[in-house]
């Protein structure tokens, strides 16, 4: 049997962690997500501030498996997914896999700093006038580009069944999944404008929700609902309507 | 004899292509940086706009080996890295690597936004007063925090000849030098502060700028200027004296 995974993040968000999670879930893996246990947060601060063996993480999430501590969540994907039957043996593959999870990363990134724009320890309240001008910017360039590159990725895989990476559901596909989710719940107009241009990217969505595990897991309390803590925050201001669009510098 | 590495990166900059060429330079290792070739601009377009076969980076860095094109700085270092000798085999040595190189990657990508807070497609003359505000919290607060984390992981590895994986200078040792480079050409006087607190990574750096390979080849023509096209850029309004670095808003 293989070793129970602990996984260690913050309990009360999806964030990073749950790219994480939604593999783990897909697999039907043996795993804890520690900090939503008791005395978990205190387990997870431990790691944190270096009092654990191990590499010290700089930041959550992280995997402990065995004695191994796996940080940075594409590094922990690219690490589990083999062993959970979520990409497949081949080299190319794997590394086609990596390079798409680091692009998601990447446009994980720019969403959050949407709404912190500045400083991470600011309030959003500190930044909002800044966040108008990022998100207007994310909203008619950034987004555009990152879901033009995930459809012209899943149009080249002629052969893909659907998606992303080889002919099977891997790792990359749960994560463009809650990455269309996230928009969806943090820009509805935006996002809805776009999806008319990515359709397969819809359809992967949908594919991946239908998935019996993930289906069964995004209807149970271990989902957690998308709020104003996380990555992808609803925050009317910022999700601009057209007309208001128009007012972004075009350049 | 292995073949032939071709690198794509623009041709004007060191930005993240400059973590890929340390790892190519100080391995020796036979390849060219195509877009500083004749046509070579060209090439690398063609691939950006999918017009070759073969996984399409979103963006430069990436490297074509064989058959394989392999894009974002972090998974050609993970690829190339046993290639070349840097990186142990061992799996536990490879997933660390990999873990601190995705973490410098994320201060890199904190340095990029310092001068463009709002948007890469703006001018920094757009986004003066933005990039201020937030270049004070990153020499304040991130450059700290990073820069700690990497001096922590150097005193853990207690038998790593001060090498921050294992017990030899693998890739993310340059990628550490790079760092600590780019910074005390972007911001000599915060770096200059800051540099008390952190002698192992500073030792590091004169480690690395002093192997035979690395030294030739920053003496080289091949090793491109820092300039202010690239991630690591010096305006000096960004690199507040400590006087002015008093009036962050402390939280």
């Amino acid at each position: 049997m293989s070793p129970r995974i602990e996984l260690y993040y913050w309990p009360t968000i999806q964030g990073r962690g749950e790219f994480v999670r939604l593999a783990l879930e897909e697999a039907g893996a043996h795993y804890v997500d520690v900090a939503r246990t008791k005395g978990g947060m205190a387990a997870m601060m431990r790691f944190l501030e270096g009092r654990e063996p191990g590499a010290r993480p700089l930041a959550p999430p992280f995997v402990k498996v065995g004695r191994l501590v796996v940080s940075q969540t594409a590094n922990i994907l690219g690490y589990l997914a083999p062993r959970l039957g979520l990409v497949a043996e081949a080299e190319a593959q794997r590394v086609e896999a990596c390079q798409i999870q680091l692009t998601i990363a990447d446009l994980v990134a720019e969403v959050h700093d949407t709404h912190h724009p500045i400083a991470s320890s600011l309030y959003y309240e500190d930044q909002k006038k800044e966040a108008r001008r990022r998100a207007a910017i994310l909203v008619a360039e950034r987004l555009p580009r990152y879901l033009g590159w995930l459809e012209d990725v899943l149009e080249r895989n002629v052969r893909g069944n659907g998606w992303l990476v080889g002919r099977t559901c891997s790792y990359v596909d749960l994560s463009a999944f809650q990455v269309l989710a996230g928009l969806r719940y943090a820009f509805p107009n935006a996002t809805a404008r776009l999806e008319r241009r990515i359709p397969r990217l819809v359809a992967l969505h949908d594919a991946v929700a239908a998935r019996p595990r993930i289906a069964v897991y995004l209807a149970s309390g271990r989902r957690l609902p998308f709020n104003e803590q996380g990555i992808f925050r609803h925050y009317p201001e910022l999700d601009a309507r057209p007309a208001q669009r128009r007012a972004v510098k075009e350049r």
